[in-house]
């Protein structure tokens, strides 16, 4: 297509393309977003940015390569909004503005949420990353756990203990997630809030 | 196809109707789950049940009717399950047991998530019909908890309060359920009833 003839590649063919690939990556984001993979078609993506299907999957080798792009993009937005700077109970304290960060994104928030729930079928081309992603934010979320049990600065836990309820915080983060998708005036700030501080004072309370 | 000759319809066309309207339902629950609206053709649903597609669509009219008869389906399911016969706080202490229910269901499930999480595009066909789910439900809750504050059980919470607990509740039974189409060793049960002892303790402390 025009956008892509030799006229524009010679002003700098290594640059050129990865503004192409960019450019590619965010149609294909917001296409999968709001169709999910398997309904979110190359042609729809192709479309969006004015180029061939057949001139984009040069970029990626397939649909699957593209979606691989889009997820590893993905988490390298998550990456930055990821806390390393604060460990144990501060983790949690901090998940509202997580919750903020995430809202500030609408289509990225989307994207993982049907992602997630399309992918939960074995056969799903991402399958494995969102298990891996659900496996390692479990861990992390466990590990602050059992930091602030063992710093004292809440009851002692089980590790099964510890299982249940970083499962339950996920689940906070994606259903709220999921409601404001739904329902914009969501409040996920107080939402978040609420759960975190209640769930604090429970860990703290001896059973 | 031949399962639908002049023959078959002569032993009953009313019942043959009816039995062949639920075997496409049944078929088109089963792929929209596995693939979203938006991906699972109608071409798949025919071929699981060795029709054409265009029979197919004598019995619905479009991809869209057939998209509303699964979601009245799901609905009627879901009616089985409705907490009928408990009110206040024993609402939320049955949560646990709806859990259970919904996972012996794997494909209800799957279709209600995958469903919900791609129909927050306000183009998207079902996206009304998942709006008012959850408003209807958020009001059903917020009933039960409004009531466990008029009778006493509960301490006082204002109208907002209830709407963000509300949300909190249905935030934990979609995330825990999202957690277990993932992944199937998720304790839904035991995750449920710590999320609604801790938060029936923490609604019974004055503030």
């Amino acid at each position: 297509m025009s956008s892509e003839t030799p006229d524009t590649q010679r002003r700098g063919p290594y640059r050129t393309g990865v503004r192409r690939r960019e450019q590619i990556i965010g149609a294909a984001t917001a296409v999968f977003a709001e169709y999910g993979y398997a309904g979110g078609s190359v042609r729809t993506i192709a479309d969006r940015i004015g180029v061939s299907p057949a001139s984009l999957l040069q970029h990626f080798g397939s649909k699957e390569g593209l979606l691989m792009a889009v997820l590893e993009d993905w988490d390298r937005h998550t990456v930055e909004t990821r806390l390393t700077d604060v460990t144990g109970l501060d983790y949690f304290r901090r998940l509202p503005d997580v919750m903020a960060a995430n809202v500030s994104n609408r289509g990225l928030l989307e994207l993982f949420i049907t992602m997630a729930a399309e992918a939960s079928s074995p056969t799903h081309p991402a399958h494995a990353f969102i298990q891996r992603r659900y496996t390692d934010n479990l861990a992390t979320l466990a590990g602050h756990l059992q930091h602030a049990v063992d710093a004292g600065d809440v009851a002692v836990l089980s590790s099964a203990e510890i299982g249940i309820e970083v499962r339950l915080v996920t689940a906070i983060l994606d259903g709220i997630g999921l409601q404001w998708l739904l329902d914009p005036s969501t409040d996920v700030v107080t939402s978040t809030a609420t759960y975190v501080n209640r769930t604090i004072t429970g860990w703290r309370s001896p059973r």
